[in-house]
């Protein structure tokens, strides 16, 4: 072998790239590490992006400054790292044979040759902007880079109109940082409910619901049409359904895997549309890697591709990529496909598979949902979090949750993903040493709450139906019997249509004038009293019995308010 | 077998008590349940009696109401759960071999015989109250119940002097509760530190610190020796070290299982002094279970019996004694001594093994203390904590965690506690795919960089000093050369006493100037350009390097602040 040091060439100079050379510089002090960055700023953090347009983060360069305030520019990648870092520079070919990399300095239009022993392809991913009318107008614009909220700030104004196109991730983020900027919100989202795909219809109502009380004109199953505008200004959106005055449009319909270099190349793509890579991150050329935005990722619940690019994958695919490259033992599992996101005062987290996606893939699955206060219940801080933990019904395994409120949601929804990852079932879960004190948690945190109801499911105690499967029940018109067992003063504040007042203390008394062949649906508050009736009522020789999961709280639709006569 | 209803008797009725007759009642609609209870006070939350007195809980009662606001009480058990609750009634012995529990009722007298089929007994703990003198003055008093709490907070007045005995739990929550409400308090603790048996030394200082920058005048090193008053009323308290003036006094120095009636019915002890239980709750007795703050639990690590009662615990234990009595397939595997106090501003947690204890039960502990931002550093809302992992080093498995600061501290705890339920590795830790957005966490979240920061440790990439470790040094008088990377701004600001300064990003430059024969401790702020200076000393070939675990913001002792010649 040669005594020179090795070339090691990353193409893509953000998340996954800046960490495999920084990995790698301390791992192999001698290799001549190059990065080849088509744009001008490194390694920033792009899921910041919203929070520096709401002013939660003071400006701009802090999505590329250490935690210390130091820019992370090519001086600080050269003299802190030891890594060359061309930027503007593009990457145009790889000549897998001979092992070169053709690229183009942008700003002299220049190219060049570079030889890699290994090559590391970061390229990342871009937003998906589908051809519609008026997309190059000013003011039209996708969030991704820098640039974008350098560019989406300059047109933030107080009382001005915005419109988002999309109601994903960063769609949600942007609606609450313009709107917290003052600004007029509407928010587009062509299917019918926002987070399609990450929460199921009845919890994204909750969401809707917070939306709409925050103030964000939300109108679901509209799509763009057209966006319109005067002296390349953009003045107006609109869909089938009406028109938007718009003065800044951002395009968030999700992202797209930057993977051009590398199929022209002849690699192998994923059937998500990116590339394809081994445990080690190795593509099918094996003198190249891939990480970050622009590779495909394996589900840990089901082991099907995916593609969900994050900052925090590509960090984990850096650091394994430059193990490998180095020698040392180091592949990456695959994710769980874990998400939060805050949005107004709702907390909201995902992580494994819906019921629905776990049974396209073979599970047999099962879901409770159920509604907690996050900590002591009588905590002035305290606030509620409603979870939907889904199982397979033959292995008792977690499958994956979703949980949104005002409380702690995002510890909640680690502890899944850790339990996930170790294949837990929900009896293990349900008795898992949680950390207790009256400021974090409750005697029964609320996992352990929707554990044991899951459980009581389950083993036959209490049949229940989700608020989305009583909602269908009831748009069907089905004869059952909505049995509030709340008390009067609760029931007179806030109930469901049509429901009938029992209060729990006196069901035992007044079982008996409950009809027999009627579906009993008791519900209470968070329905802790609603599963408690179900369990009377068995016992006093009722079978057709199913509890509301979540209760009135739980419950997103129409609510009756104020007086009633009890 | 009889066709008579079986008798289930509960002795206890607060958590884990009535937990087992509300869930016994749902599975079993025939069983005669009774619970026997000496006090008044029915199924309280006694660990939220701190934040009845800081008034963060609105009054006393909410401890025993449920979410809804209903007390639960013998009227709410016998209406709403068909349990017979007997209060002010003592239980005094039992007959195992008729199965026959004597009873005394404290208002009358009366004594009686109640028969079972099964007994349970959750007869919980009590505060342990060494006999000095003057522990019976007014003004004195434990917390364990709704008594206590009442009793104290008729002793709460502003600028009055409280002295909390005890700096464990408890005692730091009253420390701050009766801060909060304007007292003068002084905290008393015999060893040299807080927390003693839950956080290292090192960590605990931190707590010290916020302590003593709340007003609290902490006094380490202190036992008791008398309590002093007048009239029957409490002034003074005495240690070997001074006096302090007291109008009220609390003593938190522990709790201790109450097995006085397990004990004299002969069933066995175990060591750790509470009543030994098998997997089911079970004591040695085959009609006699056992649950909550009365039985011994197994740390799920080392296998070992201890004593650590907890309102979580005891609500676990009950679900699972109701199971057992009905046939169902229950177990407890053991606890993690998860814990988690609010100290002020600083959050606190534990669970697992400390390095001394997991050395102690023959593992070979590696540590690594890192400190992180809870979320993306640039976000306004982000706090620091620090992290301590330990593992094991032939298995690479996780054994414990200590984490301590302003910022998000239960969910990390948490995940570990899930985690060491699972018997994780460090490296499985490193990839879990926990939650990433910027309001909740970072791209390498604080659990992955402490991770990673341990993974390189036991890998030889980094040596690495705790600041304990480097503080014992530095007292024995050991040569050593402290080399502050970070920027001369940084510097300026706040230093190690006796650090030299040289920038990270002159070290490369500079490096040939450092002596080799010396141990070089570089650090930064949190030690990951700390981490990086290794990796560049190595390079240059430098083997004595160890960098110190925290840096700055890990380092507990003394620092220099203001200008400094750099």
């Amino acid at each position: 072998m040669s005594t020179e040091p090795r070339k090691i060439l990353i193409v893509g100079g953000v998340a996954a790239g800046m960490k495999t050379a920084s990995r790698l510089r301390r791992l192999d002090s001698e290799a001549k590490i190059t990065v080849i960055e088509r744009g001008v700023h490194l390694s920033y953090g792009a899921c910041a992006l919203p929070y520096v347009l709401s002013e939660e983060i003071e400006e701009l360069d802090e999505v590329r400054k250490t935690a210390n305030g130091t820019v992370r520019d090519e001086a600080f990648f050269s003299m802190v790292k030891d890594v060359d870092v061309l930027t503007r520079c593009e990457a145009l070919g790889i000549d897998r044979e001979k092992q070169l990399l053709d690229v183009k300095f942008l700003d002299d239009e220049r190219q060049q040759q570079l030889a890699y022993d290994a090559l590391v392809l970061a390229t990342g991913s871009r937003p998906l902007v589908p051809p519609f009318p008026g997309r190059d107008l000013a003011g039209v614009r996708a969030l991704k880079g820098m640039e974008d909220a350098a560019e989406i700030a300059k047109n933030i104004k107080s009382n001005n109109h915005a419109v988002i196109v999309g109601g994903g991730l960063i769609g949600l983020e942007m609606a609450e940082a313009l709107k917290s900027r003052g600004m007029d919100v509407t928010l587009l989202e062509m299917q019918d409910q926002v987070l399609a795909g990450i929460l199921d219809s009845d919890l994204a109502e909750h969401v809707h619901r917070e939306l709409r009380n925050k103030g964000i004109k939300l109108r679901l199953q509209e799509a763009l049409q057209e966006i319109r505008g005067e002296n390349g200004r953009v003045q107006q959106v609109t869909t089938a359904k009406g028109s938007y005055a718009a003065d800044l449009v951002i395009l968030a319909l999700g992202a797209r895997p930057n993977i051009e270099l590398a199929q022209e190349a002849g690699l192998e793509i994923g059937p998500s549309g990116a590339i394809k890579v081994n445990k080690h991150m190795q593509t099918s050329d094996q003198n190249i890697w891939a990480a970050g935005d622009c590779v495909e990722s394996r589900h840990l619940i089901n082991d099907q591709p995916m593609y969900l690019p994050l900052g925090s994958t590509a960090n984990k695919h850096g650091r394994i990529v430059a193990d490998v490259l180095c020698g040392k033992p180091a592949n990456f599992p695959g994710i769980l496909g874990t998400l939060l996101v805050k949005v107004f005062g709702l907390n909201v987290g995902r992580t494994g598979l819906s019921a629905e996606k776990a049974r396209q893939s073979g599970f047999d699955p099962v879901s409770i949902f159920a509604p907690s206060p996050d900590r002591v219940h009588s905590m002035r801080d305290a606030r509620p979090i409603l979870t939907r933990l889904t199982i397979d019904r033959h292995s008792r395994k977690l499958l994956g949750a979703q949980i949104v409120g005002p409380g702690e949601v995002a510890k909640r929804i680690d502890v899944i993903a850790t339990a996930l990852s170790f294949d837990a079932s929900i009896d293990q879960l349900a008795k898992i040493d949680l950390g207790y004190a009256p400021p974090f948690s409750a005697a029964m945190d609320p996992l352990h709450q929707a554990a044991n109801a899951l459980r009581n499911k389950l083993d036959g105690l209490a049949d229940s139906l989700s608020p989305l499967q009583l909602k269908q029940q009831l748009d069907l018109g089905k004869k059952l019997l909505l049995l509030d067992v709340r008390s009067p003063d609760e029931y007179s504040e806030v109930r469901l249509p049509g429901a009938m007042l029992l209060p729990l203390g006196q069901l035992r008394a007044k079982v008996n004038e409950l009809p027999k062949d009627t579906l009993i649906v008791p519900f209470c508050k968070i329905s802790l009293r609603g599963y408690e009736a179900v369990r009377i009522l068995h016992a006093a020789g009722y079978d057709k019995v199913a509890y509301l999961e979540g209760g009135v709280l739980g419950w997103p639709w129409q609510l009756e308010r104020g007086a009633a006569e009890v």
